[in-house]
């Protein structure tokens, strides 16, 4: 399509669970969009989506792809955007980049644009979307570091198999489907794609996300601390994550403890989490009021709830932190990035 | 049935999720019983359950259920314990009481025998089963403290619905099969059957279980707490939880924070968990192993894996304990401890 002032876009990774959402929040937010190319693996080209009344036809991505784009959206894997960033950021185009390649580079910004949009002056190009479980958990801490300073992030993660992408999601389903007619399938994509021992997710939880490190954590907990400490601006905040998959289609949820550097009493941190953009305090005990993943999908704050004083730590805090990982955790944190970018670029 | 030699042994509560592995626990474990009384709500009266190749009816508990009985356990909530352990104990009967009615009371011993079983030793006829979270946790705990002492403990779980007994199990069955055909059905059971509000447990979590207190944890979270400090004999051990109810039929998953006293390395950790009874550690990395509740149900050991140190605290160290809730959390917890009752008796 090619019919409106703004932005000539692309999304690669079209017809991934994320890159579907990221073209549902583009339509979403009105984003100003010029011209939109889907771009997919050869597998998927061919693919029609829905686009602002339209069905677009997915294209498969090739060295001319980027041509005249001024704004491509990546979400394809990390291999895909190694092989493609530089062929669209040498054609001029800026990209947002969904995958863990390049998020950690010095040079490339890694945006939440409510915490650290004002990183986004410094990019070459290329500008990195984080890891899905790090963006809600960052927007929780943001607020709190500000107010009363962070100490120490332990985080125990209930990760939705849908951050495993479209074929994780089909195999909860494919699981249970099985489960209810008394039948079992064999499980072949999680805890990880490419792993050597799949285990199953329906009636089950699994605590690997990603392969395991040499010290015995994951790079998805690594992911958690470094990408954290980028954001946040504290290289040296003590961060410790474990990170678990239980069956849920969308929705991630976090049990955080912190301790903050100065004591706070609840009231205080629920306004400081309150205050902050996209961020909504769902915390009433007396209601069993809380978030939880069926009331989070589908939605693009991030919610907060649990709020508690550790009984034995002066600044120690617990929370319950619950959002739909494919827009916050990714799509919208993409196209938030997008409106940002657009914003100091031409605002 | 009364044909052997042994203890006259009476269930209570014995067509529940618990009850009815209690009374295979007895079987499985050849409790010398010389005759088993299968008790219950006069609802669940006349059903019929099997027990070392007998077919045993459920009578509804009376006034005279106990006359006779040399050890009844119990697992028909808080409120029939209340009623029924008095005049069980009046009958001369020592009862294992699985509910959470009496077991801070200072003069009820609360039992896992591997970790406090010479605690037994100062029972008035009522001896306490701990919380199911609990008894997995304190296992893996006991051999740290014995070795390296505990400062202090930070725990999320991933609880499964069992744990709330088989009404619990039904509405997640329910759920799935109505998800299934696209349809839906109204919870009416989690997070807490006698609470205002249901929410959905399949495709879900819920960090609720049990009703909240005044400071914001719930119940369950104290019960770890202060079972935890009383198991251990570690009265002022700083011991916070998070507690969350994910779709899971059996087996609860933990992750756990601990800061040791004293410093110490992974392959001893390691090993004081290895020598400990009943605790298998199951942790490799490189081979992708460790425990996840569908390899646990079934089995009455607790798993420990995903052993590994904090990157930041020299003391503190992460791990994940799953063990099958109504076994080694409940009806095999309460053989157990009748087996070292009997032993200290009559051994």
């Amino acid at each position: 399509m090619e019919n409106r002032a703004g932005y000539h876009v692309a999304v690669l990774g079209a017809t991934g669970a994320v890159g579907r959402e990221m073209v549902r929040t583009l339509e979403r937010h009105a984003f100003p969009v010029a011209s939109l190319r889907l771009l997919a693996s050869p597998r998927s080209a061919g693919t029609l989506l829905p686009f602002s009344g339209e069905q677009l036809r997915v294209e498969a991505v090739n060295e001319h792809s980027f041509d005249g784009v001024d704004l491509a959206l990546f979400s394809a894997g990390g291999s895909a955007s190694r092989q493609w960033a530089p062929v669209a950021v040498n054609a001029g185009c800026v990209v947002i980049d969904n995958s863990s390649a390049f998020r950690m580079e010095p040079d490339v910004p890694l945006i939440v644009p409510e915490v650290n949009g004002a990183d986004l002056g410094h990019h070459h190009g290329l500008i990195a979307n984080p890891n899905c479980s790090t963006a809600q958990l960052v927007l929780a801490l943001e607020p709190l570091k500000q107010r009363f300073g962070l100490h120490r992030v332990i985080v125990s993660t209930y990760q939705a198999v849908s951050g495993s992408g479209q074929r994780a999601i089909d195999e909860l389903e494919h699981q249970l489907q099985a489960w209810v007619r008394g039948e079992s399938v064999a499980p072949a994509v999680l805890p990880v794609a490419d792993a050597a021992v799949h285990y199953p997710i329906a009636l089950n939880v699994l605590p690997q996300i990603d392969h395991f490190l040499a010290d015995g954590f994951t790079k998805e907990e690594e992911k958690m601390q470094n990408e954290t400490q980028k954001i946040l601006h504290a290289p040296r905040l003590a961060v410790s994550a474990t990170c678990v998959r239980v069956p849920v289609v969308r929705g991630h949820s976090e049990s955080v403890y912190v301790e903050l550097e100065e004591p706070a009493e609840i009231p205080e941190i629920r306004d400081a989490l309150r205050a902050f953009p996209t961020v909504v305090v769902e915390d009433d005990p007396d209601e069993q009021r809380y978030p939880y993943p069926l009331m989070c999908a589908g939605r693009e704050e991030t919610f907060v709830g649990r709020l508690r004083r550790d009984r034995y730590e002066e600044r120690g805090i617990h929370f319950w932190i619950v959002s739909d990982n494919l827009l916050r955790g990714a799509a919208s944190n993409a196209v938030a990035i997008a409106e940002t970018w657009a914003e100091a670029v031409h605002g």
